[in-house]
């Protein structure tokens, strides 16, 4: 494969190289990468901006994570923070520090990820910059957006006897990279050991390839439903709750028999002898929306495609519980990654 | 010293800690820290983005900056580049990358810059996060402001007979720095010589804790100038220039004898032998303004507190040229600083 140095561009001509591909979309977009500044045009619409910053070897793991995955990932991941807002994300700066083991190629593969996400969603990149780094990949993405004033989402409007409603699964993501972390050390073992993926495509995608809820914030305009509140699951589903409660100042009743798991992700626990509802409950990166909904709404959250009512909302001294399978109630505790400890 | 680890608090209660001090005051600031993303309300301004990426060891050296000013700087030139728009920096996002090498009360000192920043240029703190570094400190900073419709300046609206005008002097930030690798190598050699900086608190204050020039844009619209083109001068006068005429399409004339220069920088660099002219033109980080204004202008750009007159701008088939004290020209060319060679 080819290998160009980086510093055949120098700064400027990496960053145009990089970015000259990419065609901005949005209305809202008036100037992208080039000057200063980006500049946007919300007119009447709220702007929300998120950021988040990916540090090799914290975040990431290259020997597993190819880099067009990557670049996908990162730009998805700042998506999610957005419509768990109830918004609609439109533009992204995209700032690298990389050092000299990377080429312009694989600076490409990551920007090609990059941009099949900007495509697939609708996003605009309109500025950031490359640098060298010492050592390792260092991606810093924020993403702007806009919503409507009378559609915005908070953590803290969450009510009394309002339902807990989840879309898609938990815990897969979780599953998916548990999965690469054991054939990792059997690869580095036996170098000739050959990854056994056979059936367990879904739940790797859900790691290494993950989607924002875009077509769910899609749903809850077109049923009228506006979430009292909503977040998106990164650090497992306690984690969120704990949020949510906390900043609405209520509690929570939570069914174990109602999160929603993928077989594969059952089959995966097994095998390593895990429990999947703590992956659920504290594995992270599902990027799934979790909201809650006034009980006015539940007809129509009942037609609501991938998305499933899990517990509800109770006042603050009930505290926040998890219901098991023989009724016994747990409280929930947040044991959310914390790569700080 | 008191020394906290940064475990301790665990990363959602350390970026509480660290941000609860910082109170809001733009109007444009709906939801700060603590939710998904940030809430702003633009009205019918324009929104401008901005973003960069600070990597311990690249873009600073903690032997001699103190993290309390590598703090105000981050935002600084963050806050630089929106006014280089005409336009008013309102939020910021921070996100670091912190290894276990530092102690909360380290990051305390960091944001205490920062807070600084903010409150001296009026800029509200409205999210980011803090994570784990492998080696170093990594700063992420994204600066959002607003600007006027009619008062937007970009870098592409140079015509010829344009005026071209800087603020402050240039080359100070450069000698600042030379001066203080001076000092690490002579520390590195006895550790027990004490630095000479007597005479030069000038110019180690525009290397150490430079200032963004909202003065100069709150003239500018006093005297009821819209500059045709503008940036900030991050690379030197000769980079900056080159974007401007190239974007513009257009050649310019820069005068030697007209380049603003401080006494404590000329100084400096008749001692080390080293020429202030190529600083000026080459050294980078002064942060200062570089804008072209119609000839128009001309008598109330006399009128503006420390901005000179440099130079004009020409046609593009005349080129891009420095003229010397001898009436000779010099092509100009780009030799800002580029990490990636």
């Amino acid at each position: 494969m080819q290998r160009t140095e980086i510093s055949k561009y120098g700064e400027f001509g990496l960053i145009k190289h990089l970015t000259e591909k990419f065609k901005n979309e949005n209305e809202s977009t008036l100037k992208g990468v080039g000057d200063d500044a980006a500049v946007l045009d919300f007119k009447d619409k709220k702007v929300l901006v998120t950021t988040d910053l990916l540090l090799e070897g914290v975040h990431f793991d290259l020997v597993y994570v190819p880099l067009r995955h990557l670049g996908y990932k990162a730009a998805i991941v700042n998506f999610s923070d957005i419509y768990a807002m109830n918004g609609q994300p439109k533009q992204i700066t995209v700032s690298l520090g990389v050092s000299k083991r990377f080429s312009v190629e694989d600076l490409e593969e990551l920007y090609a990820g990059i941009q099949l996400a900007c495509k697939t969603y609708g996003v605009d990149l309109v500025g950031g910059d490359t640098s060298a780094s010492l050592t390792g990949l260092t991606i810093s993405i924020t993403c702007i957006g806009e919503a409507d004033n009378e559609k915005i989402t908070y953590r803290n409007g969450a009510k009394p006897n309002d339902l807990i409603c989840v879309s898609g699964n938990l815990g897969s993501a979780y599953m998916g990279l548990q999965l690469l972390e054991r054939e990792k050390i059997v690869f580095s073992a036996n170098s000739e050991a050959q990854p056994d993926f056979e059936g367990r495509d879904y739940i790797l995608q859900r790691q290494l390839k993950p989607e924002a809820r875009k077509d769910i914030v899609k749903s809850l305009a077109e049923k009228g439903i506006v979430p009292t509140a909503m977040m998106d699951i990164s650090d497992g589903l306690s984690s969120e709750l704990i949020h949510i409660c906390t900043q609405s100042n209520v509690g929570c009743r939570v069914y174990e028999d109602k999160i929603p798991i993928n077989y594969q992700a059952v089959v995966m626990a097994e095998e390593l002898n895990m429990s999947i509802v703590t992956a659920a409950l504290n594995g992270g990166e599902d990027y799934e929306l979790l909201f809650t909904a006034s009980m006015e709404d539940y007809e129509k959250i009942l037609t609501l495609e991938d998305v499933g009512i899990v517990g509800h909302i109770t006042k603050p001294e009930l505290g926040l519980h998890l219901v098991g399978r023989e009724g016994e109630e747990i409280e929930l505790r947040a044991q959310g990654w914390n790569s700080l400890e």
